[in-house]
């Protein structure tokens, strides 16, 4: 069980290497949504990200011998690079698993920061079989994308330092991938108030969490096609879906269009470039999914890496 | 001639509008240049460029009398968003000539200050013969663009910020479009440190002030046709110009490609939008424009209200 005290020593652990990102606000944001909100800045994160935080935390809490034998991940997006930075940091050896496909200035961004980089053919290949051989002939520790509770402590330091940042917030929206981000995120926010109102929100077209919320059981659905590249896992964790289901308040659903008018948003009115996974909770917020009378409400735009032309 | 008081009452005055913007600083542009940056977000501004500091200084300078006679100004672009915030602010009516064919945003986001607007066709009518009539007809005061020691004195308050927002810099990078800016940084940073080496930027296509610069004189170029939008003056001001001459070490160039590498770079790596106009002096910096050992070096990003597709 993740603690509160968990995600204070990730704190520690993550300050010589993860930004205390900015907070902003948009008084044109407040008058169109008619929420007071809060931006938690992940897009100017180290690594363009959040994931550097649970990264750094994991591999910060490896001892010397596990270190001496390397890490491994398995992505194409951000946690790939989060890790080979971490790892570049603590000095490790990092593989990092990357498809064929996966957006070159990623794999540019990843090998820039000395990681080993093996590349597979999604459709061909078993991902599987490739990180068997890699960890068996290694010795290697995987550094896995959320499901861990060093990786969930470290994801909840955003919100932590949100919590200092800004005074008196009444509820804190966050994304919903693998639900690393958002079960870390209710640990730190119920830890200061319990009174706290945590929502996660997803992509319709990736609706998983939503439908094992209602559900009360982890469903798994078929490969999500949303453009919020980063939440595309087909099921949140064994470990980080019950601390959503004890601890948010409800998952909430945005349209396509809707993830990519927030973006506009705050790309046009409030020049700053997030990523379609980051834009997902403010499209929450800027199409009135919340309850009314939510209150002061934080929000956290989870990374700015857009590897597309923007689509507007 | 404008002083640092004037700079420092216009601060005061100012308070209640414009924000204190936020301070950048970005490993991989300081690594991809060589200069350790500090950027002065002025995309972030109130209106999305630096102008409601000139603009709010102007206006709050005027009596009861003539605010209640209203304002004018004579823009397509930021200043006519500027003038019309800062009018609806002190309760004051403002007029804005805009030409027909101004950026739909910039004329929606005028109107939407509450200005009224007059629109001209550039090629068919005289803008003097309105400008006159407006004037004429209601009294009202024209808010000049840059060449004006209130507006000046406003432009001056964003470097006073950056060098209380960071401590030691050795030189200040501004862009040069009618030189307000320019002009009051180059005060606002010899009063603090004379030391301070202060640059104007220009893109080669609209190298007036640089032309000046190098005859010691006003020189007019014909109607520049750069993508920097903000920066086609074909001349800068009575005032403003001999303060560049006398202040400034030297005006830089760059080229239109230049200028979009240096936007895509502070877009896809530091997550922030800025106008063409406020990528110029990034983009000296950037390309090695400045001198060898430049130190620790200031950029105004002048704006970020980018009227097209992105061209990238």
């Amino acid at each position: 069980m993740v603690t509160a005290a968990d995600i204070t020593a990730a704190r520690q652990r993550i300050r010589p290497i993860a930004h205390v990102t900015p907070v902003m606000t948009s008084r044109s944001f407040n008058a169109e949504s008619g929420v007071q909100t809060f931006f938690k800045c992940e897009n100017l994160q180290f690594g363009g990200a959040f994931k550097i935080r649970g990264a750094a935390n994991f591999i910060g809490s490896l001892t010397k011998d596990e270190l001496a034998r390397g890490v491994v991940a398995f992505s194409s997006g951000n946690h790939a690079q989060a890790v080979a930075i971490a790892a570049q940091r603590a000095g490790a050896k990092a593989t990092v698993v990357m498809p064929v496909d996966a957006p070159k200035s990623k794999v540019a961004g990843t090998a820039a920061r000395g990681a080993h980089i093996i590349r597979y053919d999604r459709f061909t290949e078993d991902r599987e079989a490739i990180a068997r051989k890699v960890t068996e002939e290694s010795g290697a520790v995987t550094v896995p994308p959320f499901d861990h509770e060093w990786i969930i402590a470290g994801q909840g330091t955003a919100v932590c330092e949100l919590l200092e940042q800004t005074s008196d917030l009444d509820a804190i929206v966050a994304p919903v991938g693998g639900g690393g981000l958002l079960s870390g995120s209710a640990i730190a926010a119920k830890a200061v108030n319990p009174k706290l109102r945590v929502f996660g929100v997803e992509p319709a077209l990736a609706n998983d969490t939503y439908l094992s919320f209602q559900k009360g059981e982890l469903v798994t659905i078929a490969s999500p096609d949303t453009i919020a590249d980063g939440l595309r896992a087909p099921h949140s964790g064994k470990l980080t879906f019950p601390i959503i289901e004890a601890l948010a308040e409800d998952i909430l659903l945005v349209t396509e269009e809707e993830i990519l008018a927030a973006m506009q948003f705050l790309l046009v009115r409030m020049k700053i470039l997030v990523e379609p996974s980051g834009a997902v909770p403010a499209a929450a917020v800027l199409f009135g999914k919340l309850p009314k009378n939510a209150g002061r409400v934080g929000v956290i735009l989870s990374g700015g890496n857009v590897d597309f032309p923007l689509p507007f």
